[in-house]
């Protein structure tokens, strides 16, 4: 049993706390956000509910999480912080240096970013050789992967032992070589994404068409059989050909069109109740609830 | 019942012939190839082992399927031609021709490219219009989605009769307002492969990683919940964050040298023993195994 302390209570650091907490450690959770912070409680018994948990149980692991009133309370009694804020680098520098004047020397440090340089985010640490990027999936007591990476200055020794830890909760881990900006997965995802934008906006389909052929496809395909396997499957000469027969037409672009003309107009998704797509009451529960059986389905063995 | 007559028995050609026949049409093969007609049972008769199809329906399955010695006899007492040769604008070109003189003029075409243009396919056609752009995911008895594109002169007629034809077989029909290079499927596919590549060629991770990533994440995600879906759940000004971000450490390449060096080593994948992986004996049908069952237990409701 570990204790882990969560600075950020929002969809990533709670989601951390329910996969911590299912895996038997200890966390506090802080955010400097009281609403947030009063919400936690309820967010939590939302995720354990999610995940089809016995009554006796959901009790056992909620018990485990508890929410720290300031951040000195949080770093108390603690093995591992974490910092789950939002993506800015000023919030998150501002944050581990609060965390630092609390914590001992030898503490590891995760951050959840994995779209900052983690090397960035480390400038300004006192001992920016313990911070490990630990990147989760939304959400992280449903999905299996989690990343580990580097900084420049990282200790390797906790790499490994973050790498150990995760790995001892079951979950899938792997560990780049060294840190780029989106880890492997949002790099890989942000790639397909901006060719999806880039079909949009070429009036090539709709939104809709986009996640069709996703869900009737590539996703089934790749939650079985991965890319680099697939493209040895068909060929490398193969994959050559196609790619450079591809490349020249696929999206290049640094702006988004599509995306600015809904956001001029209002349309930010799921908060506004439309965006990509149509968000009429009772969508979101309906993709929370669809991803979760849709992996859960996947991940037991036939 | 519709009776099909399709040019090119390979990997496609005869995993569309069970497609179809699965649905109840009688299919003719032809292969200008002896030796990939003479094996096309075998082929039929693993596909549908595949399937986990009972004895007494198999036979049925299968009789529906038979090959034909010439392509005059593959034109005769057919309703709809299909092509389904390489990916090379000469050889497809010349089929359509050599098809063209033998069938009548209403009958319709349809061409299994996505990688090609398919106005540039359709280029010398006595008649352009009937070219329907339908394009199967491999296995095409196992995978739901069909893209249905026209070429710049294609009648519409032709188009929707495809549909409803393909969607009439219990498949996922996606119809895009015109013909692009790489239709959407592979335009997403091969943006996401072209970053993999990019990865591995800044030894940020290993192929194998690359494969973790995917299959224990993206690949669970997406055939849930598609990305356009998932921009809107995360919100389209977080979403257009991370675009503007990411966006110039994305790759946007028109070489590969990754794929260059392992091909002028003689690593061509699956073929050659090894590619981006090592190909031991039995990991082609343990692949192969897995990309179904692996399918199938998604495809099914809980």
């Amino acid at each position: 049993m570990t204790r882990f302390g969560i600075v950020g209570g929002g969809l990533m650091g709670h989601g951390i706390a329910v996969a911590l907490a299912q895996a038997g450690h200890r966390v506090k959770v802080y955010d400097a956000e009281p609403a947030t912070l009063a919400a936690l409680d309820e967010r939590v018994l939302r995720a354990l509910e999610r995940c089809g948990m016995p009554p006796d149980d959901m009790r056992t692991v909620r018990a485990r999480i508890t929410s720290a009133p300031t951040l000195s309370d949080l770093s108390r009694d603690v093995d591992v912080v974490i910092e789950a804020v939002p993506e800015r680098l000023d919030v998150k520098r501002e944050v581990l240096e609060a965390l630092e004047a609390r914590i001992p020397a030898v503490m590891p440090v995760w951050s959840t970013t994995s779209v900052l340089s983690l090397t960035e985010v480390a400038k300004g640490m006192r001992c920016p050789q313990r911070l490990v990027g630990v990147h989760w999936w939304n959400p992280p007591y449903v999905i299996p992967l989690v990343e580990v990476a580097p900084g420049a200055e990282t200790d390797r020794r906790f790499v490994q032992e973050a790498c150990d830890m995760v790995n001892g909760m079951g979950k899938t881990t792997v560990r780049l070589h060294r840190d780029v900006p989106g880890f492997i997965g949002n790099r890989l995802q942000f790639a397909l994404v901006r060719e999806a934008l880039h079909l949009l906006e070429q009036e090539v389909c709709d939104p809709v068409t986009i996640d069709t052929v996703m869900r009737a496809s590539l996703g089934l395909r790749w939650s079985a059989v991965g890319p680099m396997e697939n493209a040895d499957f068909i060929g490398l000469d193969l994959t050559r050909n196609i790619l450079a027969s591809l490349a020249p037409h696929l999206s290049a672009e640094l702006t988004f069109p599509a995306l600015d003309t809904l956001l001029s107009a209002g349309q930010r998704g799921r908060v506004s109740g439309g965006g990509l797509l149509a968000w009429p009451a009772g969508r979101e529960e309906e993709v929370a609830q669809r991803l979760d059986s849709g992996i859960r389905r996947h991940l037991v063995e036939p």
